[in-house]
């Protein structure tokens, strides 16, 4: 059984159209990991590479270990951060804001790696969260095939649902690997996008002190 | 039919025990891409991905396209760099040093990203080499599932080929997201590795000079 906090954000996402597109395929985590060792059994054998060379031979399993349980491991919200909200008694009523978070996904277009660094912040209403669980959210997601829009959002929502305020704000600014190391091949270039609530939106004030280093 | 140069190449890395681990499959580019495109098929829809949304339908053939013809196109020597060697008749006795060549490939463990920065230095004999070629062949075998350490030597050994002398040394400094992205998830670490040939191991003055900044 999933935590309230990881339903609550599932159904919030569900609801602004905001879930990374799935489908219930009944596999379990096992049979995901073997599925995966056999495709990639394939793929390295389709290669030309040698399967059993003692630096080849692992790699099946390893990838497969990997998806299941490491970069991918954010699909199953199983394993959601153990969240911890507490009550806004000291009433903050400023910016709290959590700069270079760093972070890594991976692009859902091509399977190569996304390396980031996310910025959060919230004007805390009644309820203030652990710092390190703004963190935890950030990689939650980013343990996901991902397009950075959608990563994004999804943090901005998880954030809204679990802190019951429209006031939060993510940026992220990251390299994506698909542009590096293939196609375009470009060096230096990095993408930033942004999502903003409420006042993050409506004030000036508010969105260009959050927008400011 | 491979080029002189290129055949020249696989010819003494097999010479040295350098080669990448491989076997011929008789596979046809055209059926390697399809075979590929077949497993990530499974694969994305082992993962719970919904195949028919319009992010993800085309995830299998970008990734088979960029496994056959970008990130493991080096594992085919048809593709090696057409190279330019000239006579030193310009008598060139001092140390030619590239640095900074920026190149990324490919953890042949994790199939995650690997990127990095090589410097290449020679002594040049009877032959000098086109510059962007000595990036070129860093580049080639970057497209390849590699370790760092054969990585290196790889590229010494080439161009100690094409040279026709010892005195080579390659070293570089590379960031594996198998490390930063996953499993120990070091953010900072990186990994330094040299090959050095001929002077460049015997004399202390040389191999200080090519590894000075
Ligand atoms: N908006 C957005 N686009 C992305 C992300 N990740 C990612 O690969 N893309 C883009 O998705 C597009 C996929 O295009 P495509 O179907 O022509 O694939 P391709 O590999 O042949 O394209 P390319 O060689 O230009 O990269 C590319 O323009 C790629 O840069 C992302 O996070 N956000
Ligand atoms: N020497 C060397 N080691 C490498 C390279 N790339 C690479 O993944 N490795 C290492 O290969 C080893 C594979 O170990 P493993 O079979 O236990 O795989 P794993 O994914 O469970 O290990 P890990 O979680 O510690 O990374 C790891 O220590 C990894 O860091 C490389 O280029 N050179």
């Amino acid at each position: 059984a999933l935590s309230a906090e990881a339903s609550k954000v599932r159904d919030a996402l569900i609801k602004h159209g905001l879930e990374t597109p799935m489908i219930d395929n009944g596999l379990t985590t096992e049979e995901k990991y073997q599925r995966i060792k056999s495709a990639f059994e394939d793929v390295v054998y389709t290669l030309g590479l040698d399967l059993t060379d003692d630096s080849l031979c692992e790699t099946p399993h390893r990838i497969a270990k990997m998806y299941v349980k490491e970069i991918f491991s954010g699909l199953d919200y199983s394993q959601f951060p153990k969240i911890t909200v507490i009550e806004n008694k000291m009433k903050v009523d400023e910016m709290v804001k959590v700069s270079d978070i760093s972070f890594t996904s991976t692009c859902e277009h091509h399977f190569v790696t996304i390396d980031g660094l996310a910025k959060v912040a919230y004007l805390p209403k009644n309820k203030i969260i652990g710092l390190s669980k703004i963190n935890r959210i950030v990689r939650f997601f980013g343990q996901r095939p991902q397009v950075q829009e959608r990563l994004t959002q999804q943090v901005l929502v998880t954030l809204q649902t679990l802190l019951e305020t429209d006031n939060v704000a993510v940026s992220i600014d990251a390299t994506h690997y698909c542009v590096k190391a293939r196609g375009v091949m470009d060096a230096s270039s990095s993408t930033q996008t942004t999502a903003l609530g409420g006042l993050f939106k409506r004030s000036d004030k508010t969105r260009s002190e959050f927008l400011a280093k």
